[in-house]
């Protein structure tokens, strides 16, 4: 199943994606949130798309999507998890995962507008791939890490490398910030997927390719990962996990490349669809 | 105004406390959360009160206290913001103020116990204040940003030194366990305090005084964290911002001292009560 949000941002109603068309889910009723994961919502949803089999309304092609989920609890990232990214920022290959947080205010669509921040000149791009998790976990057993995953989907996780790595810690300040993780096109639950360690991941700027990578090179897994986090802290129903980038990130780039006003970024995971977001300045309201 | 939530974790309802006897507002409707604060509900909730004066049911003595807000979009933290405490842990005094996030799972209850992780051997305290945002804040002018706070709150900031800063960054990964966000008793309105840079807030182990510092010693003062902060995320209603602790924590002491099992904390702040909280091993449910 592929689950998707749509209309005005702030005002989305649900979906679903069923043969490349789409189609309104609001008659099922809620949102794609916490509430939704934890009562089942994902095997419920499913009876409903089948009972009204030929009766849902297609949504326009034209239609704004919104990030497949619901503002979640939070959104944990992974750091420096692919050998080749790490090389690149002259950081060393992590001995256990780097944990950081961005703020769920950064939340966006996938093919919504990144905002570079107010006196930015770092904003840099990250194609990553977003696990979202179905029930709540803590001290989740590796073996068992991918029984919480209610699916996956595109992440780009948008960072300002200055505020990131230069402002006096943590990462943090550099991750947060209102755009910085325009989520979709779709929520994709597991059996849509191929082997989570065999997708390929690219990120074109301007049409020009800067990540191409693949899944092959995590360093820790997406099942090790998900029981890593679980011992640090409770993840709820909804909440996403993005499980890092490949090679090919501006600030790898001598001298380093970074993202502009007119600038169009395209990224895309197989079997996880495409997003889009055109770059503008931040202006004031 | 000082507000309250209690009963049974999950389930609060909300409070106030008027001359030192806690009254039930659940008739008012709604928790004290982002929609709360967003429409209006701190003089919404006052003309409440004032409408049934008399007429309130008091609330036990007995009764839990929750977390006196109900889960928010994020909790901020403020790291080194006092400069004996930056002196006790070794680090540089910050030449702008260092930000990390507290997952928000880790949120409990003035008087819950601390569980010490499964595998901690140096879980640590820090008494806070904590700043409780009003309405949605961003790129706010230090002059304005008091016009942001809905009111403030007492907060152990509880850490695990070892995850925080032994495990492959960032700090996110020691501050956000479950139980590691004691709030409250109260959320107390600007009104209700003295001067925000003249409270003293003091800590003790088992009776012993471990932190007994002064808000006046703050590096980075209220406004100014509150304004730093929204230059790099929105802030929403209901959200928190913690502002550091002053020196005392058991990480400063030669050797370090770390909570164990059947240790009591308590820590209080002039104008916001106090909280005690027991400390308890991890045990699988």
């Amino acid at each position: 199943m592929k689950l998707i949000r749509w209309g005005g941002a702030g005002q989305e109603k649900t979906g679903v994606i069923i043969n490349d068309i789409k189609y309104d889910t609001s008659a099922f009723g809620g949102d794609y949130n916490e509430d939704f994961f934890e009562k089942n919502g994902l095997a419920r949803l499913a009876e409903f798309v089948k009972a009204n089999a030929g009766k849902l309304t297609i949504i326009p092609d034209s239609a704004r999507l919104g990030s497949p989920i619901a503002r979640p609890s939070k959104i944990i990232c992974i750091g420096l998890n692919y050998a080749d990214h790490a090389k690149e920022t002259n950081a060393p290959l992590p001995v256990e995962p780097i944990i950081f947080m961005k703020s769920t205010t950064a939340l966006a669509g996938p093919n919504d507008a990144i905002i570079t921040p107010k006196n930015s000149v770092k904003t840099d791009w990250e194609v990553e791939l977003a696990v979202v998790i179905g029930k709540k976990a803590s001290y989740v057993e590796e073996a068992e890490a991918l029984d919480y995953v209610a699916g996956y989907t595109l992440h780009n996780d948008v960072s300002e490398r200055e505020f990131q790595i230069e402002r006096n810690g943590t990462w943090d300040k550099g991750k947060g910030c209102d755009t910085f993780a325009p989520l979709g096109p779709f929520l994709a639950t597991p059996d849509e997927l191929g082997e989570l360690n065999k997708l390929r991941l690219w990120l074109k700027v301007n049409g020009k390719t800067m990540q191409d990578g693949n899944t092959s090179n995590f360093i820790f897994t997406i099942p090790f990962v998900i029981s890593y986090v679980s011992q640090f802290m409770t993840l709820l129903p909804g909440d996403v996990i993005s499980t890092g980038t490949p090679a090919g990130v501006g600030l790898g780039f001598n001298p380093p490349v970074y993202l502009k006003a007119g600038d169009v970024v395209e990224l895309g995971i197989d079997g996880l669809g495409t997003s889009r977001q055109e770059v503008k300045a931040y202006v004031k309201n």
